[in-house]
């Protein structure tokens, strides 16, 4: 079964790691948004993307979820010695793949072909796109005025109160060949556990995204918990944008390409909600901190995306 | 008495950090080849420029001369895995030095502005100029065709046979206006023991540099002792152009604005040669590895030159 994952960071890496044990590397394509990439010190950062990789290629640092286990700081700390902004935290090994990437970037590559080309470097095995090779920014509209996200996020660690999104660059963006073409020939879509707003929104709002979505079978894994999110503001974020945080209001917004929804267990209780909307639920353990647990809910969905028949 | 030193590297940066420990820190500039600048990963790196900085900010690997000490290699390490070029071996403080540079530099500013950020921030308190804002390359011929300096002193380490140099950038190239200010108020100019060819020449070559020297007291401290450089390619480059390897040459080089030439005990016995070409000789140890020998050198220059009346 071809699959493709549609993923943001932290989560977005757990679930394509989980896909990535149970599937030939061939069968597996994970596209990744690119909403959050910025320019830190002239350099081209793109987070998820690299906590995709770092986790695919098993350097991932297992405490953070982001950056590579056991990197230092020499160069991070000399930068803010000179005066260089520190609160966006890039390790030493870290900051190789932004100089890397952004030396190839400069000679003419398309963002896709230079994740082709360090992810090949690391060892990942799986497709790693970028969902698309032109720059989208997520903009964060909040009661302090528009932030850049990793303003918002790491910087004011998601503390304003949101009042929505923009993305600058969307009206320029498409989807990136290798993208789109995973998405063509995809037999199973799975929207990882991520940020609804601000990881898998710009995915969605790419031309063409929709409508490819809407011709497939689409799983999505919900990133609420009992009304939380088990990491990052997407609960918060519901909540200021004047909704319940609930795994109810994610599977709502994907409602019109969605086949199939799955909850965590303590959320067992909505999913007959879920399938009054049309889309079969599946309630299991949706925590997947480990490796283990990834592959086990990996082989879960397409057991039971398979027995639909 | 105010100084200026004209420095290349290693060599330039130890005569610098002599008279920077007996001068008064508004008494003394110094001013450094960028010759031997060039791109690395999309940085800019300015090797001279930053021996120079890290010697007087006292964090020079004192083993090496150039980089910093008790610098890491993660991120050296982690290009390389990428297929990243590491014959330029680029420590993890020294990356920071160049991120923030080129960061700097793509914001606008001029080198000679960024330097001195960079050693304030570093608390090196002399002034430290580059010798132009503008980029000039130092390129050389050799048996194997022409390479960037780099390539010819780290990657192939000075092996092929030398016939000239060229200077890429040097018909548009200009005095930067610190570089042009200091040494019209300087009252003395010590050229430091670097190389002549590629490490003094280029600041020589560059418009004006020579009607300025000529008004001035211009000392110079030789880099060749007994017919050879105490470090890196000067005495291997003299004889492939056909000259002996001799402090004589570098005294007959700078003849036509010297007043005085220091000479190591060694080469005792050029001093009256040195003396019939119109140039006071000083015969002393020019040794200068550890800091005190660096000050006493500084020291005895001033000494001499103030005998002189």
């Amino acid at each position: 079964m071809h699959v493709v994952v549609l993923a943001g960071g932290v989560g977005g890496a757990r679930m394509a790691h989980g896909f990535a044990q149970v599937l030939s590397p061939e069968d597996l394509a994970v596209i990744v948004n690119t909403g959050d990439d910025f320019e830190w010190h002239g350099l081209l950062v793109c987070p998820d993307l690299d906590t995709v990789m770092y986790t695919l290629a098993g350097i991932a640092n297992p405490e953070t979820g982001w950056g590579i286990a056991g990197d230092t700081w020499a160069a991070l700390e000399m930068l803010g010695r000179y005066g260089g902004e520190t609160w966006f935290r890039v390790g030493d090994r870290d900051l190789a793949t932004h100089v890397y990437r952004t030396f190839l970037r400069r000679q003419g590559l398309r963002l896709s072909e230079i994740t082709a080309r360090l992810c090949r470097a690391l060892g990942v095995r799986p497709a790693v796109w970028p969902m698309s090779d032109d720059p989208v920014r997520t903009m964060v509209d909040t009661e302090e005025g528009r932030l850049p996200f990793q303003e918002y996020f790491v910087r004011r660690q998601c503390a304003p109160r949101v009042y929505g999104f923009a993305w600058e660059g969307l009206e320029r963006a498409q989807l990136a060949p290798e993208a789109r073409r995973a998405l063509e020939e995809a037999e199973l879509v799975v929207i990882a556990p991520s940020n609804p707003y601000v990881s898998i929104g710009p995915i969605l709002a790419l031309p063409g995204a929709l409508d490819l979505l809407r011709d497939r079978t689409v799983v999505a894994v919900s990133p609420i918990l009992g009304g939380q999110a088990l990491k990052g503001p997407a609960a918060k974020m519901m909540a200021e944008l004047g909704e319940v945080p609930s795994a109810l209001g994610v599977a709502r917004r994907y409602q019109p390409f969605l086949n199939g929804f799955v909850l965590d267990r303590v959320d067992g209780a909505l999913a007959p909600a879920v399938e009054a909307m049309g889309v079969r639920a599946l309630v299991t353990d949706t925590v997947i901190l480990d490796p283990p647990a990834r592959a086990r809910l990996a082989e879960e969905i397409i057991r039971w995306v398979g027995s639909w028949g």
